[in-house]
């Protein structure tokens, strides 16, 4: 099977369902069905089997799916049955909240490394990590064999960031800078943008009743 | 024209072309064209012309787009030509990235309220803004008229938070919570899960070459 058949709007899909997986599986029920799944995500039970036959099998008609044996071939399939070490790339507000987000336990992510190049902030310590010398970074990624990182410096420094992490063997960002990054094609990334989020709502919002606004688009 | 009848997925692209076009515009360039607008997202030249033409003409063919009036008209059909007050619902160190963020200058939203169960962070201040208790939530958000929130809270917090804010006319949530929510279909909901992001990109790496691991998923 190619990776690259599948549909990447499919593959992104699948990590969400992996979540909601882990949420029912801490309920210790034993077995789930697509419509629950789709209870929780607001995607159609339809769409989730459909997305899930291109892996394959993982339920049989009428008795839904075993949760446990789901999560793991999700697991599988993304590669999170294992840990990957991640490189932090800024130690600001942002950084040092990624730090101390309870969200990556046990979802196949370990942040091992964090860089700043600001002096007041090297050496320091965020939970049990020391900030190192942005300096540093190139040499120390190489060495680790580190593949993905997360950037999260301000905007005008992103794409320098970027060509330096990619330089070091970098093959996945996640980008929380506010700017699109150009990498090599081989390169993947992946945004956190908020406003994104944002916008994709409120263009569904009915219109404010501001006086004197148009209140729709055409 | 009904907002429902073009597929969300085009939706959720158009913050990312405006993000394209503002990043163009900081360079002053008048004209842009399909296949400038991709070399900044890696997405292809004939997919933005196809998710821009549902929207009607904004070029003439050959003579690419005005930067100016493109940005213009995305604001527009995204609603965010305007300012949208945000509510963030906790001040932890996520939530004080939040507002320290610089990334939602100029692009629709202003975070106007922030609240906090924790007596150590009430009445603190995050730059202008001072954090509010969260039992004063429903009646402030109600008497602003807020409609948009932003969810920062502890995992176990998020779905009684949710339905919290959705009482008091919350209408779209941007959740960094890594659960899914449940809310009424009215509801909009986007999430902010960097583990969605980095599992989205360990699809397409390279199985790692530690000994004894199996190196595919078939």
């Amino acid at each position: 099977m190619s990776r690259k058949k599948i549909p990447d709007i499919v593959i992104g899909r699948l990590p969400i369902y992996l979540r909601a997986l882990m949420h029912i599986d801490s309920y210790s029920q034993q077995v789930t069905s697509s419509h629950e799944i789709a209870e929780h995500l607001g995607i159609s039970p339809a769409q989730i089997r459909k997305d899930l036959s291109h892996f394959g099998g993982f339920g049989k008609q009428g008795t839904g799916y075993n949760v446990d044996y789901l999560r793991e071939q999700l697991q599988h399939i993304l590669q999170v049955d294992q840990e990957w070490d991640v490189a932090l790339i800024g130690a600001g507000a942002i950084g040092q909240a990624i730090v101390r987000y309870g969200g990556f336990h046990g979802r196949g992510f370990r942040i091992t490394t964090v860089f700043d190049n600001d002096p007041a902030k090297i050496s320091r310590k965020i939970n049990h990590l020391v900030v190192m010398p942005a300096d540093r970074l190139g040499v120390t990624i190489r060495q680790m064999g580190i593949r993905i990182a997360m950037l999260a410096v301000p905007a005008e420094h992103a794409q320098g960031m970027a060509e330096k992490i990619v330089e070091a063997g970098v093959e996945a960002i996640l980008n929380y800078a506010p700017v699109n990054l150009v990498v090599p094609p081989k390169v993947y990334v992946q945004h956190i943008d908020p406003v994104v989020g944002l916008q994709h709502m409120t263009y569904y919002l009915e219109p404010k009743r501001d006086p004197g606004m148009t209140t729709d688009t055409e």
